[in-house]
C-alpha cells in the first residue's frame, strides 16, 4: 500500500556506530524485535521526545539518562511500548538498562531505552535477558538494513536513508532509520528515528539542531492525528570524520545542517508514505499566515478532517470539504475574501467561493494523482508552514480495527 | 445502521406552527427537499448558528434577519448548502427570501433561510420558484412527520421528538425535528434542529435558553470532528398556550427548561445514533476537571481519535489508545497518578497504569455493547462535561468516499 516508496538497502556505515539485532520474542516469535546501537566513546547524542502527557517509562528514562552523560548504547524493542504500565513499567525499563549495562561494563545511565508496540501490557523481561546477549553477539557496522527491519511494528516496509559526501574537504556520512505507520501526528507519535553522522558536532549545536530538524520533519507529519506515548528522535554525531562543527552559523555548518534536514525529511515522509492504509501522499502548505501557529492550525485541521481524507481516498475533488475545514480551524478574524486554495497549480477558491476558471475536470485530474499539494493562502501575512499527510481508506479501518486481535 | 434508534412518527401539533413540504428538485428529482414552517404572529424565535468562519450565505442572512424582527417563515432546502458560493450565493439566498415574501405578503426580513447539502455549487433558483408555491399549498399543523423526512440529506432515518404535558395547570406541547449524520462536531455541523413549543416565552429568556440548550445538546455531539458551514438550531415559542414564562429563574421556568433540554438532547443524540456508518453510541464523560474547557478538550480528543474509534468499531477494549488520547489533549500539568478511566462501571486505569482489578474479559464485555460510557476522571477539580459520539467503521469511509459520485 505504501505510496511511491521503495525500500532503501544501500546503507553506508557510520564510523563509531555498530548495530546488533536479535529475535528476543518480546511479543512474537521468530521476528527481529530487539536492536542495539553501540556508539564509540566520544559520540555526542541529542534527542527529541513525545509531548504526550502519558509519556512512556522508557521515554522518561531516556530523557533522564541523556541529561546525565553521553550514551554508549541505545536499546530498542518492538512488540511492547511499556506505556500505561505504572510503577512496574519504570522498574522494567530501568531493569532493561541494567541488564545491558551488566553485559557491556558501562553504567546503566549510559543506556537509552526505546519501546514501541502495544500499550498497557507488562514488559516481558525474560525477552531482554534472552535478547541482549544475542544482539550484542551480532554487533557490526554493516547492520543498518537489518536494524531498519528490526524496529518495524505495523510498518509494511523498512525505512532508511544514507548519503556520503565531501564537505570542507572531508568525507562525511549520514545514515538513518525510522519507523511508524499509525498514531502519527505532530510531536511524533509511535515514531522512532535514529540518524547518525560521523561528523564531529559540538553538543550544544547538536541539541539545537535536533530540535530544529525534528520540527521541520517528524513534527510535520500526520496520519491520524494520534500522538503516541513513545515517540523519540535521536541524532548521533560520532565525531570520527575529520569534519568538525563548533559554530552553528558557519557556512559549512549550514551545509551539513541542510544535508541532515534532507535525511530527516525523507525519513519522516517515508513514515507517511507507509501510513496505515495510505493510498495518497499529500503535502498541505499554508502560506500568507500571520504566524506559524495559525498556519499549522489550518494545515492540521485540513489534514485531520475525515471528510477531506475520505474525499482524497475517493479521488473526489470535493473542495467544499477543504473550505469547511479551513473555516473551522479557529483562526481569529479570518477574511474570507482573501483566501485562496490551490490543488497543485490549479486554483479552486478565491473571493470566498469557487474560482471562475476552475473546472471539476481540472480538480479531479489532480486528486487522481498519488501525490499532490493542497496550498492554502490566508492573505494576512508572510509565514509558510508545510506538513505531509495521507488519505483515509478502508484499509486504515481494517488495520486499526484488527491490530490487537 | 442507526444505533438503537426507532423512527418517531407520533407528533403532537404545536398551535401556531404550520408546515408545508414540497418536491422542488433542488438537486434530485422526486424527493421532498423543501420545507416551510409558518409561524403565527406573536411567535418568538431564537437561534444558534455554526461557528465555522466560512459560514454559508443563508446562515449569515438568517442571523441578520433574526436581529431585525420576529420571523414569520422558515425556508429550508436540502440538496445544496449554498456555502462557498461567494457573492452569487448571497444574492441567491436573498432572492429565495424575496420569493417567499412575495408569495405570502410578509417582508423578506421576516424569513429565515436554511440550506443543507453539497458545498460550492450554485443554488438552483428555479427550484425555489417551483417549490415555494407547492409547499405553501400544503401548509398544515399535522405535517411534522413529513417535514422530518423533508430535511434529511445523508440521514438514514428521520429524527423527531414530541411531548405534551401539564405545567402550572396549563397544557404545553414541545415538538421538534433535526437532521445531520456527517460533518458533525461541536458547534454543530451540517446539523439542523427546529424545536417549537406553544408556551409563551419572553424573547430574552428564549435567546438565553436557546444558547444554553444548544450547549447541552447539539454542541456536545461529534461524529467526525468536521463542523459544517450551515449548522442552525432554532427554538420557537408560539405563545399560544396559556403558560407564560417571563422570569427564567422561576420553578415553572426551570421545569419547562428541563422539558426542552430533553427534547434538545434526544434530537441531538438521534443525529449521533444515525451517524454515518455508526455501529456504536458512546458517551464520553470527563469528570473532576478544573474547568469546562479542559474537560471538553479531553472528551473531544478521545472522541475524535481514529484509533479509539476504530477500536470501538472492532469491539476491542484497546484502552491504551484512550490513555494515549487523554495524554495528548493538551491539558497543562496533568497529574498522571490521579487519572482514572472507566468503561461503564469497570475501572481500567488508575495510578497511571492498568487497574489491578481490570480484566480483558470485563473490558471486552462493555466494548461489545452497542452503547456504553467512557468516563475519565482527571482528579483536579469538580467540573464535569459530557459528549456523545460514534465509532469509525468501514461504512463511514464508504459513505464519505462516495457521497458526491
Amino acid at each position: 500500500m505504501a505510496v511511491n516508496f521503495s525500500v532503501f538497502e544501500d546503507f553506508a556505515t557510520v564510523a563509531g556506530v555498530r548495530l546488533g539485532i536479535a529475535q528476543s520474542a518480546v511479543r512474537y516469535q521468530n521476528r527481529d524485535d530487539m536492536v542495539i546501537l553501540e556508539l564509540a566513546e566520544g559520540a555526542e547524542v541529542a534527542g527529541v521526545f513525545t509531548q504526550n502527557a502519558f509519556c512512556a517509562a522508557p521515554v522518561q528514562i531516556a530523557r533522564e539518562h541523556l541529561a546525565v552523560q553521553s550514551p554508549r548504547y541505545l536499546l530498542i524493542n518492538t512488540g511492547n511500548a511499556n506505556a500505561g504500565t505504572g510503577k512496574q513499567g519504570f522498574a522494567n525499563a530501568r531493569r532493561s538498562c541494567e541488564l545491558l549495562a551488566a553485559a557491556t561494563g558501562v553504567e546503566a545511565s549510559q543506556i537509552l531505552p526505546f519501546s514501541t508496540g502495544v500499550i498497557g501490557e507488562p514488559l516481558n523481561m525474560a525477552a531482554f535477558e534472552r535478547g541482549i546477549p544475542l544482539a550484542l553477539a551480532q554487533l557490526g557496522e554493516d547492520q543498518w538494513a537489518r536494524a531498519a527491519r528490526g524496529i518495524m511494528t505495523t510498518d509494511t516496509l523498512p525505512k532508511g536513508y544514507s548519503h556520503c559526501f565531501e564537505l570542507d574537504g572531508h568525507e562525511v556520512t549520514i545514515s538513518g532509520i525510522s519507523k511508524g505507520a499509525g498514531m502519527i501526528k505532530p510531536n511524533m507519535a509511535t515514531m522512532l528515528g535514529f540518524i547518525a553522522t560521523d561528523a564531529q558536532i559540538d553538543k550544544m549545536v547538536l541539541e539545537q539542531w535536533c530540535k530544529r530538524l525534528a520540527n521541520a520533519s517528524f513534527n510535520r507529519i500526520t496520519i491520524d492525528g494520534d500522538t503516541s506515548t513513545n515517540d523519540s528522535c535521536i541524532l548521533i554525531a560520532t565525531g570520527q570524520s575529520a569534519l568538525t562543527i563548533t559554530d552553528a552559523d558557519s557556512p559549512v555548518a549550514e551545509m551539513l545542517f541542510n544535508e541532515l534536514k534532507i535525511a530527516f525529511q525523507l525519513l519522516a515522509q517515508a513514515i507517511v508514505r507507509d501510513g496505515e492504509g495510505a493510498t495518497k501522499f499529500v503535502t498541505v502548505e499554508v502560506i500568507e499566515a500571520r504566524e506559524p501557529q495559525e498556519a499549522l492550525d489550518v494545515a492540521y485541521t485540513v489534514a485531520h478532517s475525515p471528510l477531506v481524507k475520505t474525499a482524497m481516498f475517493a479521488s473526489d475533488a470535493n473542495w467544499g470539504r477543504i473550505l469547511a475545514a479551513v473555516g473551522r480551524a479557529g483562526v481569529a478574524n479570518m477574511e474570507l475574501d482573501k483566501i485562496q486554495i490551490w490543488l497543485d497549480d490549479v486554483r479552486i477558491v478565491e473571493d470566498g467561493g469557487r474560482c471562475d476558471s476552475y473546472t471539476e475536470a481540472a480538480g479531479a485530474a489532480i486528486f487522481k494523482q498519488s501525490e499532490f499539494t493542497v496550498r492554502i493562502a490566508l492573505g494576512r501575512g508572510d509565514v509558510t508552514e508545510t506538513i505531509w499527510t495521507t488519505d483515509l481508506s478502508h484499509e486504515y479501518v481494517t488495520i486499526n480495527a484488527d491490530y490487537r486481535s
